[in-house]
């Protein structure tokens, strides 16, 4: 959510026009996230996020806007797109898409506890049930197509070792069967500063624009990487089992999920380290710009390789 | 909101088994208001307001759910209905209607500042812009038809002065012409313990259950009853005028708005005097109950039929 895209407080005011919101008292850019820009907006009337969208097609933004309303609305801790007094909630603003969304309270955290994993594990488990009744589909924009297309960008840039690793890895990720493992439409991205946090419950999953398709159990995989690993990448084995003993609570696991265990946590590390790799070596312009650092997903695919921790 | 409706434990959890909510967490009956049981109800995934309809219709009940679900989604603050995962707002817990609704922050305020008064100024109108998008209607149940029928069934508790005023006023309010006065559904019951206050702003309207299609004015009535006169009954003129002035900043009140004040100002004064009349002469049974005097609301009627304040 780098700042790509400038706004003045007239096109702003007319933006805001459209809603029932009352006036503009404030706004402020967040130099956050990579892919879209984001901007927390006070009006009279409440506290809101401005997303306005740098690369998503008309169709994959009507899904998202669909998907935040229906989970929002069935009382999840996500946000509620706020429609035009004409129904709509997407917009237009500096010429591109744009929408308003409701701003949550609490904030992202560095160092989760196992309370507070449990507590994202419950909120999971009740998203994934909570997609039963949600009738969109969308492809998954970064699935093992994509990693194969990436990979021939990347290849001039990459040592052999690590070009061997990846290989191997598409390689592996081609054979491995998923149609027995419960499907739906995930968030994808669930790392720890899309999660919104005020003690030890959650008050937000935000930044729904990867959502997609995909095993259920590929959130997790994300999620378990992300939340339940320390800086050396060893696993915080507390954390992990209070995640998905909450989850298995409310979703118990099936068998198929336990052997596609360890190929859904080495999916989820390739990859955050393949789209890592393409915005290092590929990096787009803008105002603020947050490049992360790819390697230490290579490291976690390799460890997941050697020794992947079990699902429960 | 009294208590009428006890509910224990394992009848809170299946009801809210229906939702994406996740875990009982607490829950506590809320003893204000007086037309339905309301608990606050806390579960691992967020805090919620749970209202069993003591008396509601189908019908009316899901018109109510229908505007709380519309004018939320604009990004008003009001509280958003929990949807079950098939859709519907309405389930049923001790064999009568109920809805789960989120519960919004802030807390009601007994002596509102010119500040508050203005922010609440902003919400009305933009609530009744808000409205005219919304596109269905329901009868007043609280009109003049039910007023004079109410009448007959107080005549024989009421001292003759009483009566006369009441009589008299009927008879005033049968007169009055209101079909060049805008209209749409309007809230109807905007008392101080129906608006969520956080320091100098509206976080929430609630109890939304006597909305219907009447005159925009009447809301703006019931405020100027309510929130801009103190208990002796004098006008709070800075209240009233930077409310009203805020309201017309956003939704200009009309010519035949300003003719009409007078007389809307008098029905709200009536519309509740006869209800707290009605309440005071034939009480509910219930578990917890809070009556409210009916005298400064025909004290407060004669004062406007001597000397009603501008509408601005």
């Amino acid at each position: 959510m780098s700042v790509y895209t400038p706004v003045d407080v007239p096109q702003l005011q007319d933006f805001l026009d459209q809603y029932a919101v009352g006036e503009l008292e404030h706004y402020q850019g967040i130099s956050a996230g990579i892919t879209n820009t984001n901007y927390f907006v006070d009006t009279t009337l409440g506290r809101w996020v401005l997303t306005i969208f740098e690369r998503a097609s008309a169709d994959e933004l009507a899904f998202y806007m669909a998907l935040m309303d229906h989970l929002a609305g069935l009382g999840l801790p996500t946000a509620h797109p706020v429609a035009r007094s004409d129904g709509g909630f997407l917009s237009r603003l500096a010429g591109k898409p744009a929408a308003l969304v409701y701003r949550l309270d609490g904030a992202s955290i560095v160092r989760p506890t196992p309370a507070l994993c449990a507590s994202l594990g419950a909120v999971v488990a009740e998203q994934h049930r909570a997609v039963a009744s949600f009738n969109r589909t969308a492809d998954n924009p970064r699935g093992l197509e994509w990693a194969l297309r990436t990979r021939d960008a990347l290849a001039p840039k990459m040592r052999p070792s690590a070009l061997a690793l990846l290989d191997d890895e598409l390689a592996f990720q081609q054979r491995q069967p998923t149609d027995k493992l419960p499907r739906g439409v995930i968030h994808a991205d669930l790392f720890r500063d899309n999660v919104l946090v005020r003690g030890d419950r959650i008050t937000g999953l935000i930044d729904f624009y990867y959502a997609c398709s995909n095993v259920l159990l590929f959130d997790l995989a994300v999620i378990c990487n992300d939340w339940c690993h320390d800086d050396e990448l060893h696993l915080l084995a507390d954390n992990w089992q209070a995640l998905a003993g909450a989850y298995d609570h409310r979703r118990p696991f099936t068998e198929a999920e336990h052997a596609a265990w360890p190929g859904q946590l080495r999916a989820a590390a390739l990859r955050f380290w393949v789209s890592r790799l393409y915005d290092w070596h590929f990096p787009r312009d803008g105002e603020v710009t947050h490049q992360k650092d790819p390697a230490p997903f290579g490291h976690l695919l390799q460890a997941h390789r050697d020794a992947p921790p079990p699902l429960l």
